[in-house]
């Protein structure tokens, strides 16, 4: 065991420095060039598409062998429409704007200094995830597009897939020119491989962790290096005082219903208290309609049939379920204070008429976004205009929301002066 | 010790609780109403003086009894001109720009939906830092001007004064209309305690250390929320082919000398090879008029008399004295990658009249600040314009290089629709 970590440990400082050494010159690539990678990228793709599947059949070969439940099998099948959306996923990532080299701020300062802050890649980023095998090429090319090199993480489901996307990735990208190293693949699933690459922040500027909240958990106290993380979505609508009924439901159906199992799907709905009468008997019918399960204080349970009482526990629930919890409260002050206590941080929103409530619920609620008469659904990069995403922050620090390009991107001063001196 | 421990544990949760109390308050609170609030804190110093130096006066017995080196007791003291200097600082900040609620991007989705991003403040910021009880001040009135609580832990030292200039801060910031808990400083200053403190991201959203490399460290690997950090300043000036030597010597000399124990003083000075026989002579000179010690490589040593041979090690050193290692190097691809493999990505310069190397350097040199023809010296918020500021980051995450009051916001995404739900 000690011998193969050590096996493990030399051989990541290789990829480290394979990595380093390409981020280095992706970092003077011209945006045409990273143009160029991303379509021999998406031609590779298309031309390795027989041996793509071959290398896939042997991951679902070992997933029936071990007995994975069919729907894990589905999500790991690669077939042609598929293949088709990964190809088509890099296009759409190379015809975006290039966000290297932005100005951000631009200042002469009294004594002749020109300070520039213009965006530059990170460096190399750390990809650890499970699964689905069309992440390794989504986060690959959003991450080149940003001028970054990556080590990637994949779930040993998809081993022999992502082996290969990988190095698809990394010969196109070579083929343009880069250095290998811009796409790596670790040659190792075990947690305590995984556990070493965190500690490669001597290589790894940044680390993006995508999956459960224990893989997310395990990330964030393992690594040494910085991480960008999405915890969990419990998002909460608020029914205010005048509320349109019509427009509500609507759009409590959408959040709650559309697509249960993400985690922008509304999770517990808040209702004014002056509203219950009014609007919970509506709401109960429309639930009943849909197969949602409603979990409610003992206002909610008066006016929904078969609602269960809804405990300490259901506030705090990402159910990821056709269940949704409610709670009367008192007023928008109330339906603050139980989103910052209970939720996320993710996406909340009021369904309101009122213009000073919309205020002090945007205001006041602490959530990456804070939405007013809208559904929690729209929190998503393509939603947001941003191209694609590489995945949702609920931390504060760098990225909040929807992670694009953009996102990953640092920044650098550029000071030019003529023999300025400090006094 | 347990017993002890769990005291702590209480009264921390307690401090973290008045502290997001406080923040969520901050939150909402109109940038007139922070002016007033940093203006009642000068008021509230310069009217509480004669208590504040009897105080210091405690921490300054301690000092003595146990023997603290002079330069450390200088540090300690707290003249009349110092509560000046800290009374101007938190005007100062007040006057400057408030970083809340600035619109940082608004776009309207072809589904009507508005979508803005504002700059909001991070919440509760942690700020552990040793020795000059300044600090205590000015980090609360920049924390405070950009809407977060702060929870300080300073250094035993101090603990008087500090626990004396907290006081009066979070009781002025209280006459101001904001609760209790704007400004806590931690009433313990062990080591155990501030490690508890690191555990607490349930109510801290930020740290930042401030001291020595070793602080600075034990707070990256014992803290679960995230830091904004400054491990240490290797700044390099490279001087490149038809460099003017005249005005070369003048940034070398300010860089190296003004004030060498700072973070962004020179540390390795590079010369290209085609410029030793004319550069390095008239360097060997002025050196020796500065009392500065030279460490170099076999080409340099021919040069400058007496100077010492840099190891390896010389190239990895922050010295923080008049001491320098010199380097030959063939050209300017080989002083970038000197300066990416040694250095410490804060602040590098390349002295230069040619505009191809300039564009190179400055685009392939991974630091915070990266300066053509100026001295290092300038990487500073006061120097870039930004007011005051909080530290120096060598991180790439949310903040590189100086941060000032704009540093310390996040932000949050307003979407404001009319019934718009996700197809």
């Amino acid at each position: 065991m000690e011998a193969e970590l050590e096996k493990f440990r030399r051989e990541l400082e290789l990829i480290g420095e394979r990595a380093r050494r390409a981020a280095l010159a992706l970092g003077g690539v011209s945006p045409e060039d990273k143009v160029k990678a991303l379509e021999l990228m998406a031609r590779g793709l298309d031309g390795a598409r027989e041996e793509l599947k071959a290398a896939n059949r042997l991951d679902l070969e070992a997933a029936e062998r071990s007995g994975l439940p069919a729907p894990k099998i589905d999500r790991l099948t690669l077939t042609d429409a598929r293949i088709d959306a990964m190809i088509a996923g890099l296009r759409t990532v190379a015809a975006q704007r290039d966000p290297v080299g932005r100005v951000l701020e631009r200042r002469t300062r009294p004594n002749g200094l020109e300070i520039t802050k213009i965006a530059v890649p990170f460096g190399v980023v750390g990809i650890i995830y499970e699964s689905r095998p069309n992440v390794t090429v989504d986060a690959s090319g959003i991450a080149l597009k940003a001028g970054n090199a990556v080590i990637l993480r994949g779930g040993s489901d998809a081993f022999n897939s992502n082996r290969f996307l990988a190095g698809v990735l990394n010969r196109s990208a070579m083929a343009a020119g880069i250095p290998d190293g811009a796409v790596q693949l670790l040659p190792w699933t075990s947690r305590e491989a995984v556990k070493l690459m965190l500690k490669l922040d001597k290589y790894i500027d940044l680390v993006i962790p995508r999956g459960g909240e224990n893989l997310i958990r395990m990330v964030t106290s393992e690594a040494t290096m910085p991480v960008l993380k999405h915890y969990k979505g419990v998002c909460h609508l608020f029914v205010d005082k005048g509320a349109d009924i019509d427009a509500a439901l609507k759009i409590i159906v959408n959040a709650k219903c559309q697509r249960p199992g993400v985690c922008n799907a509304l999770e517990t709905l808040l209702v004014r208290r002056d509203m219950a009468a009014s609007f919970l008997p509506r709401f109960a019918e429309t639930m009943r309609a849909e197969h949602v399960e409603v979990r409610g204080d003992e206002t909610v349970r008066k006016f929904v049939p078969g609602a269960k009482p809804a405990t300490e526990d259901d506030y705090y629930a990402e159910y990821l379920d056709l269940i949704l919890a409610v709670r009367v409260v008192d007023d928008v002050k109330a339906a603050v204070e139980h989103i910052n206590f209970y939720g996320s941080h993710h996406s909340d929103g009021i369904l309101s008429p009122d213009a000073d409530d919309v205020k002090y619920f945007q205001t006041f609620v602490d959530s990456a976004v804070v939405y007013a008469n809208a559904s929690t659904r729209f929190t998503d990069g393509g939603e947001f205009g941003m191209g694609a995403e590489i995945g949702i922050s609920t931390d504060k620090l760098h990225a909040r929301g929807p992670m694009g390009v953009d996102e990953l991107t640092s920044y650098k001063y550029l000071v030019v002066g003529n023999g300025q001196i400090r006094e």
